[in-house]
């Protein structure tokens, strides 16, 4: 039985002492806050997005299009959030989606990211663009559940070797992000000549990673500049194609799903090759400007893998209520970045963890107030479409 | 035949003498000057909705979605826009919807609300978080037609008192809420960590009710928080189903209306249950972000269930065209909220009759001038839609 | 041949003596420069509009839904801009719409208006609630082309008198105003509690008028405040309908044309009445809020009755495109209201000119290079719709 | 093999230095930068539209309407962006679009722009109405590419004379811009009683003639009035028709490509006529307002004549995204203009070589992203559309 919505009571209870929330209740408010709090380096990083922003803004436009019709009068008092994805339950369909470099908003960056999501339950998904390791993460998160994201290297040896040491250190799924064969164009980061990497920030796995150090002579020395360089030759590797996903099945014996898939001959590819997930995303309209909005061709991807595979959504997830519409239209569960990062920012640990108090909250009220006490229960027939 | 066109002569003449409206006569502009004017608490109480405010401006934008197409040389000098509803006669197609806690922003609360509405002969809805009482309210309104609404608590014995007491004290119809088994999630509030109920405004028909003292031990102590926690755990029943209503009929003889109805199937579900009317209602925006705007939803539910029972409509109206939209796709008279309550907090008892005196004016002219004289010549004929 | 374009080389020549347009030529930024220099009732009277405002912005959107797609490689060496409507020839398709009360922009009011349109040739429309009377406005005028508007009065005694007047005095055409048998309400003059003909503005007509005058025992007296309440008893008629149109004809024997015409059903009945023309229009979105884009209309009206009468267009022409839409749909000529209103109140007589000669140079140059020469050639292959 | 996209590399690492891009990444962002940099005038004339801007506001919504779709594991490690157009090729499907009067945004004018664009080996298009002359222009650019644009002047000799000297400088296609045979309304422009020609720029190529020199005595007195009165007289020529498209071929004998064409009875006829190629243009909204926009037309007139003939676009390319759907909907290339008037405005030759490598890098990218190594495979699957 779900008790997220005790934390609007915790909330309007604590007032009576005068105590407010840290931060905004409306997860959109966030930006903004950021905007005035964090560096603008690590402002544009987070919130910046390709070009001129037009797929951030279509991600968002693209819930605007759906609509909830709630239910009356069915009996919501106990709900249950919690969704089986891939084999491991979960207390809500929501995870934290994999973002790089953290420490630039917080100096604790991934390490109290795992804190809270590990209080809550709640699957952390590590980018292998870190700001601390595999290993360093996977102890903050203790008993926590955690997924490892790949950027898939140009050198196999660095990609076997982060999946080895992430399995060695408890992480359960493996997400592998398609649609960074190398990074878009973004003029938030590129007009500050801004990119944490080559500042020696989010390269902790490859700096601690043997196979790494290897291409760089055994050592990052004091000049750290020939292992940044080294670094950007092999961050990316843009060659890798579909007949590829063998390497990832040797080394990785849990389940693999692709983060980036967007149109439905992907997905279905995806499908063929034996992969047990797909994630809908298109990186939060950081990479290719003028793209559609992620949640437009969610309902497709649906229709043609939903029944052979786990189908997760992210881009664009500000809100209970647009969780209830990425479940309502097919998806798994969602996962939550900038939101998450931003609490990061501005308070710490507990920004994250009052980030995800409030987005179950309002999933729960959500839900009960649309007459639904499951999220398997949440189908089409709760929106209306454009 | 109606005046309420005199208003406007009346306002012209008065200028005359140099005496200005003390409010403005366009009822959007409330919102504005009620934030530089109320607190911020209450005005966040009042004006906030649901989340990112997505259900609250979707309201608004189902009414530009539709357009009055206006008819020439019918003789209009005569109007009559009176309106049987559930057996009452209104003097126009216009009752005041419920809203609680409304010494907020003002210290005459509903008690004012009830003179202005008895005033002008207008329904008042009742709240059952009122600031004041069933029998003080109905005082205060004099002969003038009064309407009960239920927030149906946890505790039955509650519930047919309250019932029992709003009979005694000359309420005529119930309009039983199905939208608020529980609070949605309110940023403005939460934010604010502002809840009126726990500060003890609300809740006067609870602390006067027997059946309600009965279960804290008799009385309100010197210390209300006992009381106040015990009415959090009541207030809202999110356990009542369609198999509830029968509770309804055995305690109340007069028309039992269902406010919040949103889908045809609980449309067509209330009027097999015997139910007397519908209120088309998203509960302004304030229970569900990202949910369809009511007046999208207010021809499907007229054509399921228009003929079999009487159809109302609440959430977004704020203009005497907006009426006019309403009854055209089939209200038979639509409930009015927010304007008042601004109405109210600007100027007490004399702001809302302002708003009723403006809204009924406007509504008056707006038929005259599309070539109607009665609310139900309105047909879909005069308007064109999306 | 038209010359209306050379007005733009004029503009360049006289910058290279570094003279400047006294007005801005982009004719829609003219509202937020009166709103600087008139005084608050002016310009709340001339830039209000019904309610929200919302059909004011509709009549705008419906410009923006349709778009030109001009044609390359035609000669348009020569234009001719003059159209034939209603036994007349115009040196182009457009008319000064009536406008009242112009006095309260500037102190020469339908006089400059006047002057200016007759040194164009452009028929102005004189309001019968012109600051001036209709004697004085055809003296002003002179040679230039000139109809009369016509508000329907109440007592037809004074209807008739006008007609007569407006026969002798050497107007050609008749409008008859149909969707004006009352104000609408309009917040802009009600915050104000401003209307001018209460303070003995707009009311010349009348109170030259022996009807008029006979109605309030033969003159108007010292205190003006008897004649102005008969002013308001009878300036309107909200019980004319289409079975007195017989009274127009029997006192009118020029063309006899019906403004605010938007269904179709009233622009059949008109011309099966046996009127001359119809004018499509909601009277600049001042009477009812909420209603349809006038533009959105005329295709219909033109289908309907385009082929048995003259259609005439009003209600948002702020360009020379948009003459060019509203003629490619149809209408045989346009009427245009506030703009030369502004242009009156910010510079007079030459304000008024500055205006005509921007929209027929923009019109001018529209046509020449969207590839047409003659407004008959505009159809609606020329546009792009919704 | 393409590496535009090593500019992102680039910037990044001039970052470690301190050094910052000169100007924004995010090229929409330029007009802003422009607005307050530039003279009013200058401003002005680069940045202003016909009208009420309503045509460069339908270009730029026409692109937000296209979506793209990208797609995932391709092998986008090699791409190469080279374009066949009209027998040369292209580095990249972008060329510099013809625009005229540059000195008033720089001294060094187009000769600055021909020198960035050789450098980039990039075609620019020298506009008839430069600043500096064929001759000069050809010598900047040197070994770069070049093409000559002609506004066809109502003296034939002329004409003939222009295509001469063209050809004799090296400029090997010629594109005629068919939608100027006379200025727009620019208000812009108006309201500042401002065009460079009347002030002796942009007139080079005139003064320069000897067929136009003839027609004001043989030479330009010391007093230019004269002169620029001629040149007044003779730069457009509305007389212009498809059957004078023979004298084009006549004195000019390399690829011929009318721009400005939106309908697809034009493209037709011009490719009925012989002509080698169109260009889909509305002149970047500066000609007719309340015009459809550019992109609108394009997929309709690929259908007509793209089998026939080399499609061109321009107007409201902005991003590398915007060249994507360009192509995708069937253009081979695409015609820039105001960014890079802004980017020489702003920074002189360095601006413009800025510009070009911005777009190009972001189209480098946004292609391999989308799974897009070739031009040539950028097809409407890789788009949604409205």
């Amino acid at each position: 039985m779900s008790s997220f919505a005790d934390f609007q009571n915790e909330i309007y209870l604590n007032g009576l002492g005068d105590v407010l929330p840290g931060l905004p209740t409306d997860l959109t408010r966030l930006e903004r806050l950021a905007r005035k709090r964090l560096s603008p380096g690590a402002h544009g990083y987070v919130a910046g997005s390709a070009g001129t922003g037009a797929t951030a803004r279509a991600n968002r436009e693209a819930f605007d299009r759906w609509r909830i019709v709630p239910r009356m009068l069915r009996d919501v008092t106990v709900r249950d959030l919690s969704v089986e994805v891939l084999g491991a339950s979960l207390p809500a369909p929501v995870l934290l989606g994999p973002v790089g470099v953290l420490s630039i908003v917080h100096p604790d960056g991934e390490l109290a990211v795992a804190r809270a999501a590990s209080a809550l339950n709640v699957p952390m998904v590590l980018s292998s663009a870190a700001s601390y390791t595999i290993e360093e993460v996977a102890e903050a998160g203790g008993e926590g559940p955690r997924w490892f994201q790949l950027y898939w290297p140009k050198d196999p040896e660095i990609a076997a070797s982060f999946l080895g040491r992430a399995k060695a250190a408890g992480y359960t799924a493996l997400v592998v992000t398609l649609d960074t064969p190398m990074l878009g164009w973004r003029p938030h980061d590129l007009d500050q000549a801004y990119l944490p990497f080559l500042r020696g920030i989010g390269v902790a796995n490859y700096f601690s990673d043997p196979a790494f150090l290897k291409g760089i002579g055994g050592s990052v020395g004091a000049d750290r500049s020939t292992a940044l360089l080294h670094w950007a030759a092999i961050f990316g590797n843009p060659a890798v194609t579909w007949d590829d996903l063998g390497f990832l099945r040797e080394h990785w014996d849990g389940p693999i799903v692709l983060k980036g898939i967007q149109h439905t001959d992907d997905a279905r590819r995806a499908v063929d090759a034996g992969i047990d997930g797909v994630i809908v995303s298109n990186h939060g309209g950081r990479q290719v400007d003028g793209a559609v909005g992620a949640l437009d061709m969610l309902p497709e991807v649906v229709a043609a893998v939903g029944e052979r595979t786990t189908v997760l959504f992210d881009s664009g997830i500000r809100s209970g209520a647009d969780v209830v519409k990425a479940l309502a239209l097919g998806a798994r569960a969602v996962l939550v970045g900038r939101p998450y990062a931003y609490g990061l920012g501005l308070a710490g640990e507990a920004g994250v963890r009052h980030v995800l108090r409030c987005l179950m909250a309002e999933l729960d009220l959500t839900m009960a107030l649309s007459g639904i006490t499951r999220p398997a229960d949440l189908t089409p027939e709760f929106l209306r479409g454009p």
